[in-house]
């Protein structure tokens, strides 16, 4: 029997260790070489096109989950993260092709997934609390969590921003179609 | 620049192959061997697991997508196809593990599309008209561009379960991740 969602599930660095190293290979195997019009279009104004997404996961990697796992370490909540530019991935990373931003992301997380398990990381460690700029106090269990959680939200984006591409081609299936039904989950600015 | 959304994208069976093509791998990247918190836990009552999911997946492209492709190129819509059993999946496949799962999702989708490509089919084709037991006259065409999208869906809902499972983990971030404000679309019964 699957386990009901009200059973909490404590934070686990292994779980979450797993699921981050297995990020970029899934989004390899989905995205490369894959014709433009599922990874080059966007849901209309002001919104990403899956390359985008891809570009801001690059720049997630380098700007804000390690940083910040640091940033904790280091001064715990004495001081606050940086703030993260979510458009930053668009700026730094626009001359990129989506198969140059796939190897990268593919790198920038193993090298960050070494990284964090050389800091052999012990219970303790992970209730240190840092000071989010916007969120407050946060612990550096919830970072790595939603560092992980963040994967997941733009894979879920990803997969909706391309069945929207084929909203119409569907015809009458739309209404079968839950992704169809998604209008998105933008987080505040 | 990303071309906006309300370019409407005609139905182009290439684009459509590529997509279903690239599922299960993508699919085996993320999930094999990945611990079972993410993949053996629901959404809650009467909710699917990720291993369901894939279940599910496996049991369309055997009794769903094909057949009815066949259907159409046979009785064109002289007569409705059968009506697909969603939860059937989990009946005809509740005793396999997930990699064995993924295995079978790889090779069915591998054989479905050689038989597809070996259909030949030309635009005539695929303004064939068929008769949906739920949703009355659908193209071939219609039906071809609902089964990538329909993978699409799946993917969308996968990201949702696994994490929905962290929620409580992320603490106070989880204002920020969209997957974790998406109360799931499910198509009407």
């Amino acid at each position: 029997m699957p386990k009901p969602e009200s059973e909490i599930v404590p934070h686990n660095l292994e779980n979450t260790l797993a699921l981050l190293a297995r990020t970029p290979a899934a989004l390899d195997a989905l995205l490369r070489h894959l014709p433009e019009i599922w990874t080059h279009r966007d849901e209309g104004e002001n919104t990403w096109t899956v390359a985008g997404v891809v570009a801001h996961l690059v720049d997630a990697d380098v700007v804000n989950w390690m940083p910040r796992a640091k940033h904790i370490l280091e001064f715990a909540d004495t001081r606050p993260f940086e703030p993260f530019n979510r458009v930053g991935g668009e700026v730094r990373n626009k001359d990129k092709s989506l198969p140059q931003l796939l190897d990268e992301f593919a790198r920038l997380r193993a090298e960050n997934l070494a990284a964090l398990r050389a800091f052999n990381l012990q219970p303790r460690d992970l209730e240190r609390r840092g000071l989010h700029p916007a969120l407050g106090a946060v612990t550096l269990s919830q970072l790595l969590a939603a560092w992980a959680a963040h994967d997941l939200t733009h894979l879920h984006q990803i997969a909706r921003i391309m069945a929207g591409q084929y909203r119409e081609a569907v015809g009458p299936w739309s209404r079968f179609l839950g992704v169809l039904q998604c209008a998105g989950h933008s987080a505040p600015a």
